[in-house]
């Protein structure tokens, strides 16, 4: 039996899919923060490229893949689909579990998909620089690769706590000619202004949205470029998706359940929506988005308008958010501490098509190094979150014989101090932070 | 066009090549260094399975991958050959190189190629634990993975330099369970009595496989095992050639050169071992092994007979070497820091088959960035020795349409320190160590 199904260059989707237009109860676009009314193109295209403004608000269901951006992503795609045969003996379940592999590509994350495509719009529209906030340091290294590619400046707001805990992190970008700065930094106003009231915050990526926000809009020859949440970040992430699904029909099975964790929402989305037209024409599917207990927008936020940064300076997303001050108890999975979360995840939440899940961090590393002692593979803490979600399912009725694919959004050979605290009893599981929440829920615009 | 050619899991070689009953000059089998007689398997059976040692000595030219194995080798293998069509561009060379990504594995390099293969025969064999040593930790990993897989504990002798250095590495065996500890050790007579000579020593891979070697001898359950060197573990990592030629085949091309860096021998070998019978039928291909000019054995050593270890415990073996007591200069690429070499490689090398040649390490940190800001991925720094050699064959005579195949051994993410020293100017090109080869040559064991 074949362990995994590859497929050729030549087999890569040649469209992304767009879920939006499929959504049952549809999007309600961004608003303007000064008059409250929906937000057009013109005042987004200070810090956007046109490009990827039109695919934003775009009501087609298929858009084209531009071919320099497949050459790029040819570079570790199209990824493997894995069987994980060894989890399921030891689990002794009849549940079949897929894997799609995100950590194969060069930085070891699945950020890279919409990095490559958001430098080549980019670019194509004459822009020089990009500024963006990282926080574990993923999406800091995507953007690295993907500008590098275009000859593009980078520039890299990243969260104290991960510039100072990460260093290896810090150094990838080096390689690939980024310029990394610890956020908060001295280098824009509201950076300046949060040191001066908090000099030992270890950052958030609230702040670290702001900074690069503040800096795309302060220089001509510079855009902004964010990792997640956004509707086009989920539309290149759907490659994800469309590979698992021809891979699916290769292995000659279809998913009964789908899982992936969700920081901002874009590897969950991005393996799930493609799979979206078949549940709404009837297919059985559970979509389940697996989350941290500290920092639960999904299972205890609310869906209402909220700022994507803590400086208030996005448009307002309707969205899922635990509020735009909220700063998560420290997790290890860094790339899950963000107050908000994707509208079209939001969304298939408020239109019972996501199940959101709620996990503690050592039930957490516990499945990843199960994981990693079994698949060989060892995940990323936030990919840990998705591994255990689906040991629950697969061990929820062992003797049912379902189809679980979840996405192993990256490796964790990055991320092995997290381990190491863990191994050495350091972590602990965090009391559900609900004062915390009702203070930065308080704070939430009023319309 | 295709950027990689994939293979499917069921496109995997089923045999292991054997270049050793086609090398033109033979090999001399490992001396007694009581007797000076040939070593027969007997005295070996203390510290290695049987069908490890039936391998090391067999005069077929293909052996059965045991379906265990190939099993195991499916979580990463048949790994991807990719066109460096980037490179070629940067470099304005008509040349075409190719590269073998052996950094697709858990660990990130080609070791779990043996390390599976040693860990299965072992288990059957009935041990339960097996002792090695680990330089800068891609081997430790690779076989924390393997033993983990087959049940087995792993003891690793890590050399201090590197355990300081590189705690990712330590966490990353950790989490396949391995016990892991720095060379010199309070846990051997070896280790005990280095440390008291000199209590400051950074450590070496001799000195941390003579460890490894007492522990296994003087431990019944358990078995000793290497990562490179010997002849049964070029026979496991022939799988990169054979695939490499298939893919090669896909690609309607042919290697007229084929590149490796060399340490103990074995990526090297095990991505030119396949293409050796076609050499020998008259095909023109140029094998180059390149090695660190701190730590030239093929290049400035001698072919002689030498211990494998620094106290002396090993069988003697016909190999270039710089003598068993030399301790290279602190280079950054940690796996490329050993006094000795392959007997296979240094056959080839005496019969003229391969070409050595010796590069400094900062051209090849060089190699290695521009790889990464052209292919996108980061090298390890042993790598880096590869690309240097690569990008030296396509420059040459750049208007010449050579095809250049190498081995891309594995990626830098886990030794983004040394980039870091590379970035900040902290690293230098060393002298030729005259005297040091001198010394230690003084000392080769006489017959």
């Amino acid at each position: 039996m074949n362990k995994k199904i590859v497929l050729r260059d030549d087999q890569m989707p040649l469209q992304w899919y767009n879920v939006v237009p499929d959504l049952p109860g549809g999007l309600k676009p961004p608003l303007d923060p000064e008059t409250k009314e929906p937000m057009g193109p013109e005042k987004l295209a200070a810090i956007f490229p046109m490009a990827l403004l039109e695919q934003e608000m775009s009501a087609e269901r298929f858009v084209d893949i531009p071919e320099e951006v497949l050459d790029i992503l040819k570079i570790w795609r199209p990824s493997p689909l894995v069987r994980a045969t060894t989890l399921e003996k030891a689990l002794n379940t009849k549940a079949k579990i897929y894997f799609k592999n995100e950590g194969v590509s060069p930085v070891g994350s699945h950020k890279p998909n919409t990095a490559v495509a958001q430098a080549y719009y980019n670019a194509r529209e004459g822009i020089k620089r990009i500024a963006t906030e990282t926080g574990a340091g993923q999406w800091g290294s995507a953007l690295s690769l993907a500008t590098n590619k275009f000859g593009l400046e980078c520039k890299v707001y990243m969260v104290r706590v991960s510039f100072e805990q990460k260093p290896y992190r810090k150094s990838i970008m080096h390689a690939y000619g980024a310029n990394v700065v610890a956020s908060p930094s001295e280098e824009t106003n509201t950076g300046r202004a949060i040191r001066e009231k908090l000099p030992d915050t270890p950052g958030s990526l609230g702040i670290a949205i702001s900074e690069a926000i503040e800096d795309a809009a302060t220089r001509e020859d510079t855009n902004y470029s964010l990792g997640s949440v956004l509707n086009h970040v989920i539309l290149h992430q759907s490659i994800i998706g469309l590979e698992a699904k021809t891979q699916m029909e290769i292995a000659g099975d279809y998913p009964d359940v789908i899982i992936g964790c969700c920081g901002g929402g874009s590897n969950f989305a991005g393996l799930a929506v493609p799979f979206v037209p078949d549940y709404l024409e009837g297919k059985k599917i559970r979509f389940i988005g697996t989350e941290p207990a500290s920092c639960p927008t999904l299972t205890g936020g609310e869906l209402t308008w909220d700022f994507g940064d803590t400086a208030q300076t996005t448009p307002l997303l309707y969205m899922h958010t635990l509020g735009h001050d909220f700063i998560p108890p420290g997790i290890h999975a860094g790339g899950l501490r963000y107050h908000g979360m994707a509208p079209i995840v939001s969304a298939m939440v408020r239109d019972k098509i996501v199940e959101p899940i709620r996990l503690q961090q050592l039930e957490c590393f516990q499945a990843g190094v199960l994981f990693a002692q079994t698949e060989g593979i060892i995940p990323a803490p936030e990919t840990c979150h998705a591994i255990r979600g689906a040991i629950i399912e697969a061990t929820r009725e062992p003797d049912e014989p379902k189809t679980i694919l979840f996405n192993f959004s990256g490796h964790g050979l990055i991320d092995m101090a997290s381990y190491d605290k863990y191994f050495a009893g350091e972590l602990e599981d965090f009391d559900y932070p609900t004062e915390q929440i009702a203070e930065s829920m308080a704070k939430l615009p009023k319309l």
